[in-house]
């Protein structure tokens, strides 16, 4: 494949089976969810960010080039923040705070789910064994992120006004974020994966990010009533 | 044992096996070193500290605490730096090519000898593989570098001379950072090893990565004449 076309099949198949076709995302975008499902999203979801820093050093650890890496770190400090109370993990948790889930419940991770669990694992898994390139296209499905995150805003603050949109800062700052991220990564991955074999695993890695998203919801969604 | 019981038996067995005492070190120290071993020296130990942000990265994901994340994060910036040029790995690279190797034979790798590859792998491997106090634990011998990189500084413009002084930067930041990096190290494990089997196994890290130390001057100063 040309990189032109590697791209095109990397946006055709995660776009076809990124998680904004999931039911539950429709119908937290319709403003569908009680407030009890839309906590049970942020407890479970909150999971999956812990994951980010720790997939993301993995992927620094892979990494032979220092350029490469001082790059890559830069997705760490969004998540963890130069100082306490900074970063995408704290504006998370504000958010899950203002939607009335305590801090302590939220980081406790006792309300997360076992198929969270699974699924979140397994993206660790996967990025901590296959290659860089690998690991990198996994990350592919920010590609779709800033439209997502765009919508949710939007919904969030029509349907869910009781949630203060001064903590929606998270997901604002990922539109701009997401952007950025996903071109560093589209790129690296254009250049690396230069045999067919290599392209076909970076787009599996991808498929295999999307079906992560897709079980984590498939969970929140089905979970026994509390 | 108590943490203070802990932290001497640390300190004696650290202390017994560091590489200060290797026959190569010795030498090095003497100002006996020919310019080519010296060289062969720094050619090899480049791939250790090539390795360092690697295992660091390692650490952090092995970390679910965004705090200590965020302290640990720092060690991979002291040798990445914040842009081209800076950190440990760009000071490094002024001193090699101060003493005679030019960058790009550096950078290849191609003067390391098999022994040392050996031996640094294993230590990636070993923080790779181990819970995060033991890995945390191996990096200990930074007790014992604020006294060596002194010692080294004051033989190397002795003996040296013409390896231009100005470029032992490395060496020098080492002195400092070093004292503070084993402070915190020695913080967490003392904090975080608490059983009788778990202090065991952080001694023994600590044990495996003098060794690691160890073998790569043994290489270095065995290898075939070239």
């Amino acid at each position: 494949m040309t990189t032109a076309e590697l791209a095109a099949r990397l946006r055709r198949e995660g776009e076809a089976r990124y998680h904004h076709r999931h039911p539950f995302h429709l119908r937290m975008n319709a403003g569908d969810l009680a407030p009890d499902e839309l906590r049970r999203w942020m407890a479970n979801r909150w999971y999956y960010q812990t994951r980010i820093p720790i997939k993301d050093a993995l992927i620094v650890s892979k990494s032979e080039d220092p350029a490469f890496r001082r790059v890559w770190r830069r997705r760490i400090v969004d998540h963890d923040g130069e100082r306490e109370g900074e970063g995408g993990l704290a504006d998370w948790e504000r958010l899950a705070v203002a939607a009335g889930l305590p801090a302590e419940e939220l980081r406790s991770c006792r309300g997360v789910l076992p198929g969270v669990r699974f699924a979140c694992d397994a993206y660790v898994d996967l990025v901590r064994q296959r290659p860089l390139v690998e690991a990198v296209a996994s990350s592919l499905t920010e590609f779709f992120s800033p439209d997502i995150m765009a919508k949710r805003i939007a919904a969030w603050e029509e349907h869910y006004p009781w949630v203060d949109g001064e903590t929606l800062g998270y997901f604002r700052g990922r539109v701009t974020r997401a952007r950025e991220d996903s071109r560093e990564a589209i790129d690296f991955v254009l250049e690396h994966a230069r045999t067919r074999s290599e392209q076909e695993r970076c787009i599996d890695a991808l498929i295999r990010k999307t079906e992560i998203l897709w079980a984590l919801l498939d969970a929140v969604d089905r979970a026994y009533p509390s």
